[in-house]
């Protein structure tokens, strides 16, 4: 098998599995394996490590660890293959939702580990790209509605027409070197504040 | 093992492949298991039988194949699980970017089948969902976008205010039974040809 430069970190509660585990990653070609306690600071541990993929073995989750996994996951921006040996659906349904990007019920061989990981890892970004874009068009709607809302409070307060309202934001964002929707939000505040 | 309701269609150009792996879905647990032979009429059998899971063994996957599983799963809006036996980095990304909800190398042993199928079918329901989401959002930001350049038309080539022209085109709308965006876009469309 050839190597490859992936880094895995690998949780496991139970010492002696996380050495198995390790070994079959090291075995399945994996360059880099970091066992990591749980702990407080496993947080910290996983920012400074920046693993390819963090890799998660239970006997069988509960949804505690489903959430610690998935916050670890976002705030990381790492993907987690979790291989467990038991699930039940409503646990598997918790896994996708948490945006587990691999979950293995009953499948921990060391020759399967690699095509897994690398999946988990296409998965994720794949996943990742598409939140980003949904993120990106849900925050361009807002502030598109932001500006019109604006644009209707200068419209109504000063008597401008729609096009020197928006002249107006867009003078006044350029002399406070700010975007037009902060002065749009300042301006729907201080409307809803001020009455 | 428990039976299951799922109905899943069989996908293997090979079939004595095929029938162990019909064998192997009835011993997980799966109550219908149809096996379709690939031919011209694979899109109608798919949309009729309204699969679960389309299950597909390959020994090797080609981006033929791929892109043919990724538009019968779209099309038929149905996860596609993608069992090979062995696979390269490039085959994988391209699996993941075609939508396949579960792509397992070297992994088929009945045991192993049915929470493969549960965690492709919860995926393919939450990236699913996210796409829907997506789709929504880039939609009502277009309508938007359209909406803002009809009025812009109509208060140039008027001289309405911003208010007139909304006003203008929402009563063409009551009045011919359509939506707001559908007169804006037929007043852009317009604009665009008469210049």
């Amino acid at each position: 098998m050839t190597e490859t430069s992936l880094t895995v970190a690998v949780i496991d509660p139970s010492r002696a599995r996380a050495a198995i585990l390790e070994e079959g990653l090291r075995a399945s070609g994996v360059a880099t394996v970091v066992v990591l306690p749980d702990g407080p600071d496993l947080q910290a541990r996983v920012a400074s490590l920046k693993p390819d993929v963090i890799v998660v073995h239970l006997e069988s989750p509960s949804r505690d660890v489903l959430e610690q996994m998935s916050g670890l996951s976002r705030q990381a921006e790492r993907p987690v293959a979790m291989f467990v040996d038991r699930s039940d659906q409503t646990m598997m349904q918790a896994a996708v939702d948490a945006g587990i990007s691999a979950y293995v019920v009953d499948g921990l061989r060391a020759e399967r580990i690699k095509p897994i990981l690398d999946i988990a890892i296409l998965r994720f970004n794949a996943f990742a790209r598409l939140q980003r874009e949904l993120d990106e068009a849900r925050s361009e709607l807002a502030d598109r509605k932001l500006i019109e809302r604006a644009k209707g409070i200068l419209m109504t307060r000063k008597g401008m027409s729609e096009e020197e309202a928006y002249k107006l934001l867009r003078r006044q964002a350029m002399n406070e070197k700010r975007k037009i929707v902060d002065i749009a939000r300042a301006i729907v505040t201080a409307a809803d504040l001020l009455g």
